[in-house]
């Protein structure tokens, strides 16, 4: 009875585990996007894509060196420079058919020493970081009391009389409802990018904002602010989440709560720069560009791993991949390194500029800018018809990485481009969960990036670009 | 000049901002599927499962006690039964229904000491884990020359004169070619489940494997290994990826390498558990059942985060969320706590078998057991106009959510039910890229669960069981 009750059990349990999720001999490999019947070849030719991506790890590799032996590359720095001659060299050394820079010249901002906020009369020191392009407070720090705000609104109601000689705290949180926390992002970043201006026009002394992301921890989220010219610039800084937390929590015990804050970031003449780019010329149609870039400076904490050494890494590897399968595209491909997307777009705009200088044809640009995580679609401007024909494709991708080809997308790089040239657009999107717990901040590391995640980005980029290439639009 | 350029730079960039991936001005919230027009109150439902779900965390706080005040809860453990207790508790406390256990006796199996597994004449100690379920060694250890294969094909092959008296090692890697990894996995995993079996059919003293994951970490990954009545059962122990390679390393310098090994481990006399209930009655058809669950075992090394307290927090929060939104069920569902799914499923058989006894009427059942990651799909098993019903909802759903919803899908712990009484059943798909990281290892643990995936999972999974209340099958 035991014997038999057992191998019964033994048996039952093999079976229920072929019923798992997890079992693939019931199932075929992946999950196919269930649509029209296409030409087998590509699907095998996009199969290898992924397949050597997914083991090879060249993506992973390069990234890794880009982040611990290169590190941050504020568009000025010295890691910012030693990027700009790494890329050089790795794409040379991979023989891509040109390798050469664009020159250019970019803000130089300096964070300086380490921020310091304190609450007056209190032990709790915050967390904080300059906002990019923030100009500095006295050199003896600056103590002013604080008006907590939601937002550029409450500003502008309040008016002079309350603002005068304050240090506003725009404390609006990014909203955790929003699935998209790009979309996130965008709705609560108003208060860093034109808080500052908005209260200096009021009268404030400094500003300070609730950090922009979706963590709750308390590590801070830089990112560039702007002055305008006709304003004073007054000193910015991001708090921690948990820092705004407990200044708010202060200001509701006292309202006469004073900051204290201190730092010294200061900008420099204007530092030159470059962009970098390697091609694979095309066989059929050489000056038919298609441009794949990310950009290769980043803020100058963590390791610009995310935001945005990944989107340049996958750039390189598309035409690493090409190169390595024996694929001769019929454009002329580039993958372009661009400088100073985070306070500046200068690269973005001095490739348009050429561009144009030169009368280069673009046929389509493709930015990966929103983090290595694992692919989820993409988005693309261009004439509707375009769009239906990249949808008809969308059944060579397992649902699993590009589930969907939408309306809509681009990259800040590209912008520029589309601009002057009115080139399309593709803006490659991974899943945006973890992007803004980490985005410019010190959390953007190397360690936060997942091997699979990032080479999966990369073959769907790569996948995509073979059938624009081999389709047109 | 200078100034009428800095406002067109300034007004270029901020233009341009408004053009990358990350801005919601542009966009609408989220990108919805592009399908049918459906009800908007439902439409309308399903987002306030979403937010509440983002907002108020309630799964993500479950879980981290869970994990975290509880720990490992292997089928007989200590663990396993607080787990029990609590489950029941917390789900008494939210008033649901009815709360209540299912008695059944488990497997109960002991690791005992931390396991030894050493290169013989060297200092390189392997990490490793006895596979669940096995036989000790001998108390003073075991040491045997190894011979090292592919697969089960080649004991076979090689026959009694090659392997008898050797350590088995099977060392095929897990394919990292496969998206789905679920897919690597079961293509991998015959060397753990049947391969101690088989090696010691043909005389061999011991297995060791390479653990079944994706990783390239030294953790090993445990798992259960199934022993035959007529077949002498021999110690089984997983190493580490890099411990394997070092491993195989050595033999390809010295093909008489000895391997010592060393483990304690004992399956005592089956104990006494229980599945846990908690059901919210329905309004119009109570006697009809939906069933969403997870298991509430885990192997005993990390936290069970993933495989799978996600699962079970999970299904206590779909009932939570209908509760706190006021939506009264037309069916019975209930949230079911199965026990022992990790070595035994003996809670699903008995959820099956008392489901027989009592004449239940079961509508379908879903399992959430594949981790705590971004959503992508739901696999359902279940006629095809059912499973083209409910891709008709699909445009109710973010497609950075639930992305698909494919043929075929269940759960290890559902699938008696479905061999019962045919109950139809579904599968709630993650995005796989990270699981076969942590799977049954001590990575398995809280601090690797991320809070918004896993509440876009439990929302996910509320939104669709709220459809297939309301509309059927």
């Amino acid at each position: 009875m035991k014997n038999s009750k057992y191998i019964l059990s033994v048996a039952l349990f093999a079976t229920s585990l072929l019923l798992s999720n997890c079992q693939p001999q019931t199932q075929p490999e992946g999950q196919e996007n269930p649509q029209a019947e296409l030409d087998i070849e590509d699907t095998k030719v996009i199969k290898q894509l992924f397949d050597e991506a997914l083991t090879t790890r060249e993506t992973y590799q390069l990234l890794d060196h880009l982040c611990n032996q290169i590190g941050t590359r504020l568009s000025g720095s010295e890691g910012a420079a030693q990027a700009v001659d790494w890329t050089e060299k790795v794409m040379s050394d991979y023989g891509f058919d040109k390798v050469y820079k664009q020159d250019l010249f970019v803000p130089n901002w300096k964070r300086g020493d380490k921020e310091v906020a304190k609450i007056l009369g209190s032990q709790d020191e915050l967390t904080v970081l300059a906002l990019g392009m923030s100009v500095a407070t006295p050199e003896e720090g600056l103590t002013a009391p604080v008006v907590q705000v939601q937002g550029l609104e409450d500003v502008k109601e309040m008016g002079r009389e309350a603002i005068e000689g304050k240090i506003v705290f725009y404390n609006r949180p990014t909203d955790q409802r929003l699935i998209r926390t790009g979309a996130a992002y965008g709705g609560a970043v108003d208060q860093r990018v034109t808080g500052p201006a908005v209260a200096a026009q009021y009268g404030a002394v400094a500003v300070v904002i609730r950090s922009v992301g979706t963590a709750y921890d308390d590590v801070p989220h830089t990112g560039t602010t702007l002055y305008m010219d006709s304003i004073p610039k007054i000193p910015a800084a991001a708090l921690g989440f948990q820092s705004a937390d407990r200044l708010a929590k202060a200001l509701e015990q006292n309202p006469d709560t004073q900051l204290f804050l201190k730092m010294n970031c200061q900008t420099l003449e204007d530092a030159p720069s470059h962009n970098v780019i390697g091609e694979l010329t095309g066989t059929e149609f050489p000056d038919q560009i298609i441009t794949i870039g990310g950009h290769l400076d980043s803020w100058d904490v963590g390791q610009g791993a995310h935001d945005d050494g990944a989107g340049c890494m996958q750039s390189i590897q598309v035409l690493r991949l090409f190169q390595k399968l024996g694929i001769q595209p019929k454009h002329t491909i580039r993958a372009v390194m661009f400088m100073n997307e985070e306070n500046g777009t200068r690269g973005g705009k001095k490739y348009a500029e050429l561009a144009e200088k030169n009368n280069e044809q673009h046929l389509i640009a493709l930015e990966s800018d929103a983090g290595a995580f694992t692919p989820r679609g993409f988005g693309v401007t261009a004439e509707d018809s375009t769009l239906t024909k990249f949808q008809s494709w969308l059944p060579h991708f397992d649902q699993n990485t590009i589930g969907y080809i939408k309306k809509g997308g681009g990259g800040v790089d590209i912008g520029p481009l589309h601009q002057t040239l009115g080139t399309p657009t593709i803006g490659f999107m991974p899943d945006s969960q973890r992007m803004f717990d980490v985005h410019h901040s010190a959390n953007d590391v190397f360690s936060s990036v997942h091997p699979r995640e990032l080479e999966l980005g990369t073959a769907s980029m790569a996948g995509f670009i073979y059938l624009i290439d081999k389709y047109g639009l």
